[in-house]
C-alpha cells in the first residue's frame, strides 16, 4: 500500500483519538452495555473520521478509500469490537446510500450532522422473522398523500437505543422478493417508533442493540433515499462497503491477539521452559499467522481495486467470510493457550472471543456469504 | 448398557431433584456467580447422590459405577455447566482419594459429611505459576511436630469461596518433579488460609471459583490422605475418575443442544422454507450427530470396563479430549445456525458455548491430554 | 468383546490363510490389476471363511456375527484393500439377500458354490448415469413368458471380469423411484451380457472392476431373489451388512498404519533426534489414535447390537462415514510424516492412501451416508 | 498485476508451446515415467522460456519477474505436474545460484546451455538420511589439489536419470550444522557418479527421479559456485525463488480443477437434478474458491514485492505452505464429488491428486515451512 503523508497524519490523529478518548473507558462501556455515542462521535467528527470519503460540501474529508481503511484499522486497536462496530454503522452502513443517492436537502439535513458527529445513526434492515434473508422482509411503508405510513419491526439494530435517525429498508410495493423495496430515513423520535427491547448480547457489549417496532409511523415521502423501489439494490451496494470496512478493522486486532499471546507464552515459564517452546503451540500459531497474512494481503488489494473503481462485491464477500472465520479461530486458540487465565472474564481474550463471534453471524452470516459467492462463481445456478 | 430397576429408580430420583431443586433457579445462580452449595448439596445428599459408589459405613450408597454415570448424565440436563461441575468436584475430585486411602477417622470426620451434603468440598491442585503441569507445583507443607505448616497459593478452585475443606496437593519433601507430594485435608477456616480473589469467569458462572493463599497454615499431619509422599500418584487416580465423570455429564447436554437446534430450525420458516431444509445445515448437524454417537458409545464402554476393574486411564484421557472438543464444536454450530438469536446472552446457546469452553482447559487441558496419550501410545518416548 | 475358543481358533485359521495364501502374492496381484479369485476363494471356502454366518445346509458355518467380524479384521491385515474388498462382495454384498430371501433351489444352485468358493460372485447395482442414487436406476427387466429380458448397463462391478454370477438390481415395473425393483441372479456367461471395459482404478488395484452391458439378456424369472418388486428394500438390508463388514476391515489396517509410522519415526534419526521427538508429530498421531479408539469401540458395540437382533442401520451409516474418513486422514498423515519415502509408489503408505480413498466413494459415498443419517436423525424432513 | 504487451506476447508463446509440444504427449510421458527433457527443453529454450530473468550475455531474456510468473502459470496448464516440476528445477532451482554467484567461465560452460535447453540440470541437496533438514547433510567434498573428491549420496533428484549436470550441495569443511557447505557443479558422466535407482513415485510420474551415489567423484574446485563455505546460504536463497515459482504454477491448475469439477457437476443430472444443485457441494466448492482467491492474491503481491527488491522469504514460505495444502484439498474434494469416476486412474482428477500431494512433501515439507515461519515470526526462540 502506498500511503501519503496525509494518510500517515490521519492515522496518527485517529490513533491519538483512540488512545485518549476511547481505550481508557472501554472497560466501563463494556460493563454498562453502551457507550456515549453522541459524545464520542462529536469528537470523532471534529477530526473528520466520520466522513473520510464524503463530499466536503456536507463536511466530508473528500479523501480516498485508504482513509477509510486507516480509520477502520486504527479503531480496531481500541480493545473491544463494539465501539468500532458502531463507528462502522455510522460511517459505512447507514450513510453511503444517502451520500450516493440522497437529495441535496436530505444530505444537508441528515448526512451533514452524521458526518459532524452531531447525529447518531442506525441501519434498520434485519427483521425478527427474516434473518439474513433480505428478500423475506415484511416491514411495509404504504403511501398516504405525501407520507409513508410504516408498520413492522426491525431487530439487532446497532446503536438502536440512542440513534437519531435510521436508514430503513422497507417494502413500498406489493411485488415480492427483491423488488419493490425503498430506503427511507426515519427519525427516532417519530411517534409510533419504539424501542421494544434493549438486547443483551454475548459480546460487543459496549455497543447497544435494540429491537424496534413501527406502529403507523408517518414519514415524508421526500425522506426516501434515491429511487422508490430501488432500495434493495442500493442496500446491496451499501453491504459491500460495510463488509470491506469490517474486514479492515479485523486485521490489527487479529495481529494484536497473536502478538499478545506470543509474548505471554514467551514469558510464561513452567518447569524451566517457556510455553512457547512447545512445538505444537508454535506451529499452530504459525499456521494462524500464515492465514492472517493471506487475509491481510487480500484486504489491501481489495482496497486498491475499490479505489480503482473496480467491482469488489466478490472480494468483499470472500474477505468477510474468511476474515470472520480466521478471527474466531485466532481467538479460540489464544484462549486455549492461555489456559485457565484465558477463561477469566476480565481478561482480554474472553472479550476478543465474544466480540469476534459476531463476525460470522452479523452483517450477513457465513452461510449467506457462501450463498452469495456460490452464485457469483457459478456453483449455484 | 444394562440398567437395573434400581438404576432406573435412581435416575428418576435425580431427574426430579434436578427439575425441582435446580433448574428453576439456574438463571439466578448464573447471574449471581454462585449457587447455594450447602442448601443444594444437603438435598442431594438426602437422595444419596453425593456418595453413589461410596461405602455405606460413611453414608454412601455402595452402588456400582453406573449410578455415578446416571448421576452425571442427569445433572447434565440442568441447563448450565457450573452446578454440575461443583457436584463433580464434591463427588469425584475431592473425595475419591479420601474414600480409597483415608484413615477411618478422616473418613468419619470429612467424608461422611461430604456424602451427606453437610460439608462442601474443593480440590486444590492448580497453582498460578504451574498451569496444567502438576510436576511444577510449589506449594509446600513443612512438618513441624505433629503439624504441617503450609505456604503457597492455589487457583481456579471450584466452590472455593464456600467450601468447608480442601483436598490439597502439596510438596512435603525436597524431591522435585512428581515425587514427594502429599494429599492433605485443610479446613477452610484454618487461620492463614484466605480467599485472595473470587474469579470472574467467561462461563460456568453459577459455580464460584477462587484464588486461595496459604500463609503458615497449620494442619495436623493426621489430615494426610494415605501415604506421605504418594500424593501425586493418588491424585492421578483421582483425575481418571473425574475425567470419566465429566465425560458422562456432557453426553446429555450435547444431545440436548442438537435436539433443540433441530427443533428450532424446523420451526423457523424463512420465505416459505424451514431453515433445516438447507442441505448444508442438515449435513453439518448429521456430522456432529455421528461424532456424538462415537463419543457416547465409547463413554458407555468405558463405564463398563471400569466396573469390570479394568484400567481406564487411556479411555478417560480420550473421552476427556474428544468429548470436550465435540461439545465445543456442537455449541459453536448451534450458535451459528441460530443466527442473531444465538448471539443473545440470555439465550441458552450462549451459556452452552461459554460453559463447554472450559472442557478443553480445565481438569487438564487438551494439550495435557495429548501429552498423556502420546506417552501411553508410545508416540512420546 | 467376548470371544470364545471357537472364535479364537477361527481367527488363527484366517490369519494363517492370509499370511500364507495371500500376503506373499499381493504385490503381484496389485501389479496385474487382478487376483485369481477362483483359486483363492476355493482355499478360503475350504476354511469356512465365505459362509461364516450362513446355514450349514448350504455349506455355511452357522456361526454368529463375530465370526464375520473376525474374518473382516484378519483379511484387513493382508497389505492391500482390493482382495479384502472382493471377499466382502462375495460374503456380504452379493449373497445376503440370496441367503435370506432366496428359494431353496436358488440357494442350492448359487449360494452353496459361492460359500464353497467354487463360484465367484458380484453385486450389480450402480449404473453409469445414476451414481450413488439407487432410486435413479434404469436397467430394466421385462417379463417375457417365464423369462426376464434385461437391458441396460452396470458399472464399478467388483470382480466383474471373473465372476460367475451377479446379484442384479433392476426395474421390473414402470413405477418410478424406489418401487418396482427386483433382485435377479444372472449368470455371467448368459448371451448378451458383456464386459464392456475393465476399469483402471486409482487404488484397489488387486481387485478387478468392470463396466457390464446387458443386451436382451434372458434369465428365468425363477432366478428372482425373494419377492418381485421388493428388490430395493432387500438391497438396502444388504447394504447395512456390507457397511458393517467394511468397517470391521478398516480397524486393523488403521492401527497397523499408525504403528508402522510410529516405529519408523522412532528409528529415523535426523541430527541426533528421532523424528517422533517432534511434539507436533506426536500430538497429531495421538489425535488420530484417539479417534481410532472411538471408531473401533463403536464398531464392536455395533457388532454386539447386530448379534442381539437390533437394527443397526444408523450405526452402520455412522461407522461407514466416520471409519472411511478416519482411514483417509490416517493415511494422509502417515504419508506426510514419511516425507519423500512416503511418496514412493512401491512403499506401503502410497497403496494405503490409494486403497482407503475408495471408502468415502464406494458402497455409498460420504454424502450419501450424510443424507441417510440426516433422514434418520430428523435433520432432513 | 500490470502486464505489458511483451508479457502478453510471452504468455501467448508459452501457451502455444504447452498446447502443441507438451499437452498431447503428457499421457504417454506419465505412462513411461519420464519425458524427453532434452528435446522439450531445446524447444522451450528457443522460445526463451528457460532464462526469462537471466542475463542476455548467457542467452537469457533479461526480463522481469513477471515473465517467470507467466511461464509458471502457463506451464501449470499442461495437465500434469511432473513436467512443470522439471522446468522449475531447470529454471529456478539448479541455476539461480550459478547465475548470481557463478564465475563467468562457469556461466558460459553450464548456464548458457541450460538456458538454451541444450543441457538438462538437476539440483542435488536431499540425502537419504537427512530428509528436509539441510543441516544434517553428510555428503562430503574433500579438497585434493585443484579437485574436490566427493563421496556420499543424494536422493529424490528430479531429472536425475537424464540430466547433464547437478548443482550439488556438499560439506567442504568439518564445521557442523549450517556451516562449511559449498555448491559445486558436477557433470553427470563424471566417473564414480551413478544412478543407483530410478524411483517409482506415487505421482509426478512424467518426471524421472533418481537416487544418485558419489564414489570418489573428482571435480575441479573451479566448479564451485560462489564462495567456498557459503553453499548453505546460497542454497537458501535458491529455495526462496523455487518456492515462489512453485506457488505460481499451482494457481492455474487449482482454478482449472474447480472449473472442470463445476462444469461436470452442472452437466451430471441424477433424477432430474444436476449434482451442483446440492447446497453441500456448492458451498464446499465456494469455500475452496474463496481460499484460492486469497492464495492467488498473495502470490501476485509476492511477485510484485520481489520485483521491488523486497525480501520475500516469509511470503514464499507462506505461499508454499498454504498453496500446497489448498491444492491437495481442492484435489481431494474434486475427486470426491466426481464419485466413482473420480476414482478412475485414467481420469484427470486422480493424476491431479497424486501430483499435488508432493507439494506438501517436496522442496521443504509443510512441517519445514512451519519451522521456518515460526522462527521468522518469533514463535520459536
Amino acid at each position: 500500500m502506498k500511503f501519503t503523508p496525509e494518510h500517515e497524519a490521519f492515522r496518527e490523529s485517529v490513533r491519538k483519538f483512540v488512545d485518549k478518548e476511547c481505550a481508557p473507558y472501554v472497560d466501563d462501556w463494556e460493563r454498562e452495555g453502551i457507550f456515549p455515542a453522541h459524545e464520542i462521535f462529536k469528537k470523532a467528527g471534529a477530526l473528520g473520521i466520520l466522513g473520510v470519503e464524503y463530499d466536503p460540501e456536507y463536511g466530508g474529508m473528500g479523501g480516498d478509500h485508504l482513509f477509510a481503511m486507516i480509520a477502520s484499522e486504527e479503531l480496531g486497536r481500541m480493545g473491544c469490537g463494539g465501539v468500532p462496530m458502531a463507528f462502522g454503522v455510522q460511517m459505512m452502513m447507514a450513510t453511503p446510500s444517502l451520500h450516493r443517492y440522497g437529495s441535496h436537502e436530505l444530505k444537508q439535513k441528515y448526512l451533514a450532522p452524521a458526518i459532524a458527529g452531531e447525529m447518531v445513526t442506525s441501519i434498520a434492515v434485519t427483521e425478527p422473522d427474516a434473518g439474513s434473508d433480505v428478500a423475506a422482509l415484511k416491514t411495509r411503508a404504504v403511501r398516504d398523500g405525501d407520507d409513508w405510513v410504516i408498520n413492522g419491526s426491525k431487530t439487532f439494530i446497532t446503536s438502536g437505543t440512542q440513534s437519531d435517525w435510521l436508514c430503513l429498508l422497507a417494502r413500498t410495493s406489493d411485488e415480492g422478493g427483491y423488488r419493490g423495496m425503498s430506503q427511507i430515513i426515519v427519525e427516532r423520535d417519530t411517534p409510533g417508533l419504539d424501542v421494544a427491547k434493549k438486547l443483551d448480547k454475548y459480546g460487543m457489549r459496549s455497543s447497544d442493540t435494540a429491537l424496534l417496532t413501527f406502529d403507523d409511523v408517518r414519514v415524508p415521502v421526500s425522506n426516501t433515499i434515491g429511487e422508490v423501489g430501488r432500495g434493495f439494490q442500493q442496500q446491496m451496494q451499501q453491504f459491500v462497503v460495510e463488509r470491506m470496512f469490517a474486514s479492515y478493522g479485523k486485521l490489527n486486532s487479529m495481529q494484536g491477539a497473536l502478538d499478545r499471546t506470543r509474548d505471554y507464552l514467551k514469558d510464561r515459564v513452567v518447569n524451566g521452559k517457556p510455553l512457547i517452546a512447545n512445538q505444537y503451540i508454535a506451529f499452530k500459531l504459525s499456521e494462524l499467522s500464515a492465514q492472517l497474512e493471506l487475509v491481510r494481503t487480500h484486504a489491501y488489494v481489495m482496497a486498491e481495486k475499490f479505489m480503482n473503481g473496480e467491482d469488489t462485491t466478490r472480494d468483499a464477500t470472500i474477505s468477510k467470510l474468511q476474515g470472520a472465520r480466521l478471527a474466531r479461530e485466532i481467538g479460540d486458540w489464544c484462549m486455549q493457550f492461555h489456559g485457565g487465565m484465558g477463561y477469566m472474564e476480565d481478561f482480554w481474550v474472553a472479550r476478543y472471543v465474544r466480540d469476534t463471534r459476531l463476525g460470522s453471524i452479523g452483517g450477513g452470516s457465513d452461510e449467506t456469504m457462501l450463498q452469495v459467492l456460490s452464485r457469483i462463481d457459478g456453483f449455484t445456478p
